[in-house]
């Protein structure tokens, strides 16, 4: 089976914080459950080994620079999509993947403090069929975080608008290869915007 | 004050496993001392967060591709050498900072499975003033390995002989950009390696 075929059933969703794409992932295991149709729903950081170094720097736990994060987060992705029970494994045993953020991510965040064609170039991995972007006002989802306990690192407003235009470069970059990309309006219910990407995705099954 | 400057007291040791390096790296922490000379004496991988990982992947206590390990490498590195009492930051007060393993270890071993290219590429890290290779044949640290209590993954003598060609290859190809590298004989005794490494060291200093 080439690789290709093998990612047909590797939807993203990525978006600012505070945008959604949780919400959107438990939503979306629910509807493929009730259908019955395998599935596999996962998320970056992982919760690895790699996963939790990176989620403690961001919590500020432990202080790592931007360039080392990036690495990180390359290394995380790297054992997500090809170790045991990875990404690739689970599609390969033909369910869907969907992952809350993926490479764009990087691309969007990383790119703050490094530039963004090495970013770029370090992820050098797999694209996915779908993406899915959970478009979400900075505004709004500065409002979405203020109420949520424990704070990370990129939440701060003035820095959203920089982040969502290295989203827009990154997802516009890798449409023309070919990958899938839609922009979902996240300020709609979660019921409204989970049906819209339930019926895109329903259309290519 | 130039990069290039302050790397001038950067010293790297590399070998293959079992070659002597962290015996060299001791006895030159009590000739530094013995000669009041400011030192900071490290190694890689560090034993700070991203250090902790790899040797437990190295240890075999987590399964991790050899991909996600050469990005942790670079991880690990980036943060040594520019996160808080890092390697920079020990350079710029003015001391020696001698420095057991660095990146021609990632060339040499990373290499094995990953291509060449890509694993000197993300190790795109500045390059120490002199490199002391302790040169001890593969069957010799094979034999010293043997007595050695935990093995780690690197340690089969069949790989020892491509280990190496990875790092003459690595060492070669940045002698020509200027660093100063030394093959020392590591089948001699301790003393007499640490005097060799001493007596070019000192006629710099």
């Amino acid at each position: 089976m080439k690789i290709r075929d093998i990612l047909k059933k590797f939807v993203v969703l990525e978006g600012l914080d505070g945008s959604g794409t949780t919400t959107q992932l438990k939503m979306l295991k629910q509807k493929l459950d009730k259908e019955k149709i395998a599935s596999f729903l996962t998320m970056e950081p992982t919760d690895g080994v790699i996963g939790r170094v990176i989620r403690d720097a961001l919590r500020k736990k432990n202080v790592l620079d931007n360039k080392t994060l990036a690495f990180l987060f390359a290394a995380d992705r790297n054992d997500h999509l090809y170790g045991k029970d990875g990404i690739i494994e689970q599609l390969k045993q033909g369910k869907w993947v969907i992952c809350d953020r993926y490479f764009f991510s990087s691309i969007a965040y990383q790119s703050l403090s490094c530039k963004r064609n090495w970013v770029i170039e370090i992820n050098d991995f797999p694209l996915p069929e779908y993406l899915f972007f959970i478009a979400t006002s900075p505004q709004e989802c500065q409002k979405r975080m203020e109420n949520r306990a424990g704070k990370e690192l990129f939440e701060d407003i003035k820095l959203q608008k920089d982040i969502l235009d290295n989203y827009n470069y990154g997802i516009n970059k890798y449409k023309k290869s070919g990958m899938k990309a839609f922009y979902i309006n996240g300020e709609e219910s979660p019921e409204i915007i989970n049906e819209k990407i339930w019926e895109i995705l329903s259309q290519c099954r």
